[in-house]
């Protein structure tokens, strides 16, 4: 099934835009944008209600904890839900749409727990699944024009690279029962060069 | 500092206290109840405003996924979450007041996650690293007379093993980035008696 794309061009969806591009790695940026259109197509074809805004929010901002910026001492989705809702907060959102994009970052990598929630925290969970290898909504054109239009550009290694090197200098930010902390532990066993796979959700 | 304690006796606690003495192991029971008593603790020492007879129900509930009649495809935290959240609305609780109990038990292995949440979802997380390790709350005599009263009965090794049990026939129960599949990739590369140090949170 294909569905419009619906892609919010409020001053507020701008700004956070310019913040991820300004702080983070391309491929991060086009893996958070590409995620953002995988989660806007799990809500039209699981027909799940949403405000596109505060998901396209949660969706552009979900990996913003692996900027220099804002790399403190949690786990980087923390700090990057942190972060995500101060700068929100700031550009005029609500606490109430601040709280639900911290709690959509927060959980993106905790799996079995985010599918259950509702709205963007299910979704941009459904999203970042399906940009590492996950169920894809949409079709298949649309999917592969989101491949095309946004090149990946070693997300994997990207991604990994800067969680690890984050914690291997502050070790408080990968606890074991968590996903930097599985990515540390892996690293450990087996200092390959990290993301020669896909990250595991 | 010491505080009184206030145990809730409403119908739907006691219930909900039968439920867990009926369906899990006297460790787990009497982990439950620790837990409720520690979280209470924090509760008064950090001056976190919450409802005692809901924060009884996540803590009492919490570790209600072991229990055999529970045991469904998904982690554990969550189908305890939704065993809970399905007998207390079945019991009369608010929608809202279960899915605040949902997330206290879905989230109480999420390292620095729940921590970060407020009201009962917060305070679970607190009471169940306190009695496992953590930093504990109320007067020295008040933690003495939690340990006496309800002894630990090897509750590491219980808990863990039967995490370990349900996820090796269901190995969709562990994900990799979850306790209870760090659990398993202990388990895998040393299967000592599960349990035989603290798990790790």
């Amino acid at each position: 099934m294909s569905y419009p794309v619906e892609i919010p061009s409020t001053d507020i969806a701008v700004s956070a835009l310019e913040l991820v591009m300004q702080e983070t790695a391309p491929a991060i940026m086009n893996h958070s944008m590409r995620t953002y259109l995988h989660a806007y197509f799990a809500g039209q074809e699981l027909e799940i209600p949403v405000d596109s805004e505060l998901l396209f929010l949660a969706c552009i901002l979900h990996d913003i904890g692996t900027a220099g910026k804002y790399n403190g001492s949690q786990r980087f989705e923390v700090d990057g839900a942190d972060a995500a809702a101060r700068f929100l907060i700031g550009e005029g959102l609500s606490e109430a749409g601040a709280d639900l994009v911290w709690q959509a970052i927060a959980l993106h990598t905790s799996p079995g727990i985010a599918e259950r929630r509702t709205g963007i925290v299910q979704l941009t969970r459904l999203g970042v699944r399906a940009d590492f290898g996950g169920r894809r909504y949409g079709s298949a054109d649309q999917q592969s024009i989101v491949e095309r239009a946004l090149p990946r550009l070693d997300i994997e290694a990207v991604l990994a690279n800067t969680v690890i090197q984050q914690a291997l200098t502050k070790p408080e930010k990968a606890p074991p029962a968590s996903w930097p902390g599985l990515l540390v532990a892996e690293f450990g066993s087996n200092p390959h060069p990290p993301g020669t796979r896909s990250p595991v959700f």
